[in-house]
């Protein structure tokens, strides 16, 4: 049996990613749903909406709610949170390593380490020096991990690409197949999803 | 003891205060917890924010996805809905009447048949023939209660000038004191956090 599994679209600059990142693996494990790690970049997504800057920053409102909000869920998981001095800080460097390294086995720990770095200790997670110092916590020979990423700077495109036509629109999302399932808080959902559809 | 309430902030208008107000009344026993109703206007504050018409019309990808979405929260509640035709309507009449009337041990059953007649049988909750259906439904006076809401048009004004002050953006929302929770997904931790402020 070889499902195809539910797919985790993930932004290094998404602050609800954070937490979506940090539990997924074991939530899934759970469920026993197989997980693939979809990294793309919302940039080009909020560009073509007319945003050229995050909506929490451009809608005051709302901003001020999610780091309220996003407090209390970092709370209830016991994940450490400081808001970024920079927000929301270039994740492309970042998505280029996950995304050509995705079916890796340290690849999640490479990425709750980069989330960790932007929204837990505040580090500039678009700079090289940063992305090293993740690859090397986990035993990951960085300059090479480094370089691989970047020669292949096509995959993280067309995985954004893909996003796109999946109708994804923010982050994190979800899909089961077509099925869309937006937001931290609905990955119950998609897990629930996924069970129905491979029983 | 009389603690205050919960406060259950909605939007006639707004597709996700449906289920919401469909399912406080239920949740908020089964937790021991006061609610009070609060209708108020979205239109000023998206109009604040730049926004001439629902952000789910604004941004197509994020309307085609609540809809999707809705139908499946929906469904887990066993709530029946249709797309209306039009979207959004205009709450403004309705909203006065839940304002004027929101402690009414009737107020509840309304609001639940203004947004069914919205979400369920796309009927125009603007027309006051249909929000005068919704009242004589209920056993209430329906032209006395209309014209006893039009009255008192500066309640609802004030209330949306209050929602405003609470840092209110999007709807449903529930406030605990100053502490803002915003969407159906969010009840259970509002109840939570009033049951923590008054053990």
């Amino acid at each position: 049996m070889s499902a195809a599994p539910l797919e985790f679209w993930f932004e290094f600059a998404s602050t609800y990613s954070y937490p979506a990142a940090a539990r997924i693996e074991a939530a899934a494990a759970a469920a026993g749903v197989p997980i693939a790690w979809r990294p793309f970049l919302l940039g080009p997504i909020f560009r073509a909406q007319g945003w050229n800057d995050s909506p929490f920053n451009l809608y005051p409102a709302k901003g001020r709610y999610m780091w309220r909000d996003l407090a209390r869920v970092c709370a209830s998981l016991d994940l450490p949170l400081r808001e970024p001095s920079v927000f929301p800080r270039n994740g492309l460097l970042a998505a280029r390593v996950a995304c050509r390294f995705a079916d890796e086995p340290w690849c999640p720990a490479f990425v709750r380490g980069v989330y960790r770095a932007n929204f837990a200790e505040d580090r500039d997670i678009s700079d090289p020096t940063v992305l090293a110092s993740c690859l090397t916590a986990i035993g990951q020979p960085a300059a090479e991990r480094i370089a691989a990423a970047n020669a292949e700077k096509e995959r993280l495109r067309e995985q954004t690409e893909r996003a796109t036509a999946l109708g994804i629109f923010g982050a994190p999302s979800f899909t089961v197949g077509e099925e869309l399932f937006w937001g931290n808080d609905r990955l119950e959902a998609a897990l629930d999803c996924w069970k129905k559809r491979n029983p």
